[in-house]
């Protein structure tokens, strides 16, 4: 009952539509909605545009030396460094392209209402016809702004997610909830990446730990270490500029993405609206059930 | 994340505020939808207007002793005795009453396109937002034709149901798919009523075995016996005439009714529209893991 791609839609959906997918908890990707949608970010954020707009505004952008934030380095989750710098700057050390510096804005707090809230016009507050199914306006609204080498590990959120490619591309890979089981999660010592004023790396360890899942599931995965994957089935999405992914509450997802090719801004950027997910719903009973039944197949028991 | 009450609404829902009940997999009674539906049912279904339409049809009616069709006598899940009989006959003998004959029309084999289909056209063939929701017609719609002293036992149906009172009321004992735990389900042996040409009953054992429920949500239950129950919670609604009630996929329901006071319809009538369910979506899959989990607690296994 996985089917094993992601089912694609060409216009705009009813509400009525809309909500079969969200009733299955199955993701669907509208190619074009963007432009369906009229959001007029896809015509105006060009790099000239976000320095008009913003090009002194503070931002707080991750840094990694590998493109790696919020993922496994050495059996240890570490963080990226969080550095605050303007959008002009921001902007000209993404172009610098440093072989030890990936830069990403990700901050997932809501920072179209923040710190880039010069751009919520272009963008629209919401997706109508997912709020008229949800029932309520996003919680949250954040844009991505990055490159070639960022990649967002395997996880999920708690957020019924609408997700939009302004450029360059996002190619998701994607599982159920209900295949907790097949992705081996543990829990691991967590840690942040540091830069000395001379520029080397070093990962500065934390006194706490976090549940999170070794594999990649784009990259082959050692079926000796991690024998339940083998039952795993992934999906795999790419998205391009205009195209809308709804990624249904509680998928594992990892993303990784391409910059445009457009000179104009030669950068991969997207927004997502994420939506409070019905915690009354199967989906997070199924959700949780799971979780707990292979905690307790591996003797682990979890603080609530 | 259960609430006590069965939410209700009082005017026609859009589909999205329908589907916002769909993906939780919430009941909801919507007040005097009937008529705001317009359903001809509701003004044309008396007694004379039946025994016009369909006075010599042939109908499978269901007969028990105690209004028990379908439920536990003495360790036994008994199934009615089927008799054929016309409309005519058939609303006779309702109104004879007898005290040792309850008749129930409960053929639940799509018979408002089979032997009623004479009262189609009265009783709509969908209901629009639901068929909007669920993306198809329904599959099956079904009219019944009852008195008071019909109870159907505890059970779930695998299909989304739209539940109509046409005259009387319909009582409703609800818990949702989680609660099978407590239910103590387990294997009877099955067994239909018989009645002799000289009217004694008599029980006819079958040669085989079903799950059922030996609980009735609706009277004070035995906890020494069904200890489990005691986490159960049951909500309860009443429905009235032109009233429409949600219940959602493999919701456990128990349905009492009492028969209208007015002398032109003395009965209890309901439609039902059965729409599929979603066999990908997480409330199945919630279903069968509940299900499993519970009968392996018990040491059950099952064939599927």
């Amino acid at each position: 009952m996985n089917p094993s791609y992601v089912e694609e839609l060409h216009a705009l959906p009813t509400p009525a539509e809309f909500a079969r997918f969200v009733q299955r908890n199955r993701p669907v990707v509208f190619r074009g909605l963007g432009f369906e949608l009229a959001i007029p970010a896809l015509k105006k954020w060009d790099e000239s545009y976000l320095r008009e707009k913003l090009g002194e505004s503070e931002l707080k952008i991750a840094a990694t030396p590998l493109g790696n934030a919020d993922s496994l380095v050495n059996e240890t989750f570490v963080e990226p460094a969080y550095l605050s710098m303007t959008m002009n700057t921001f902007l000209d050390r993404m172009k610098e392209k440093k072989a030890d510096e990936v830069l990403y804005l990700q901050s997932q707090n809501d920072n179209l209402h923040e710190e880039l809230k010069d751009l919520l016009d272009d963008a629209t507050s919401d997706i109508p016809f997912a709020t008229e199914v949800f029932g309520a306006q996003p919680d949250v609204a954040n844009v991505w702004i990055g490159d070639d080498r960022s990649v967002t590990s395997v996880h999920k959120d708690p957020y019924e997610n609408l997700y939009l490619v302004v450029h360059g591309t996002k190619t998701f890979h994607l599982l159920p909830l209900t295949e907790f089981y097949c992705l081996h999660e543990r829990l691991y010592s967590t840690a942040s990446y540091k830069r000395a004023s001379q520029g080397e790396w070093s990962i500065e360890r934390h006194d706490s730990q976090i549940p999170w899942i070794p594999i990649d599931p784009a990259e082959s995965v050692d079926l000796e270490r991690f024998p339940r994957f083998k039952h795993a089935q992934v999906l795999t999405v790419t998205l391009s500029r205009g195209d809308v992914l709804y990624l249904p509450a509680l998928w594992f997802h990892r993303v990784s993405q391409t910059a445009s090719r457009d000179p104009q801004a030669p950068l991969a950027v997207a927004v997502n609206w994420w939506y409070d997910l019905a915690y009354d719903s199967p989906t997070w009973t199924l959700s949780n059930l799971v979780r707990k039944m292979t905690l307790a197949l591996d003797g682990r028991v979890e603080e609530t």
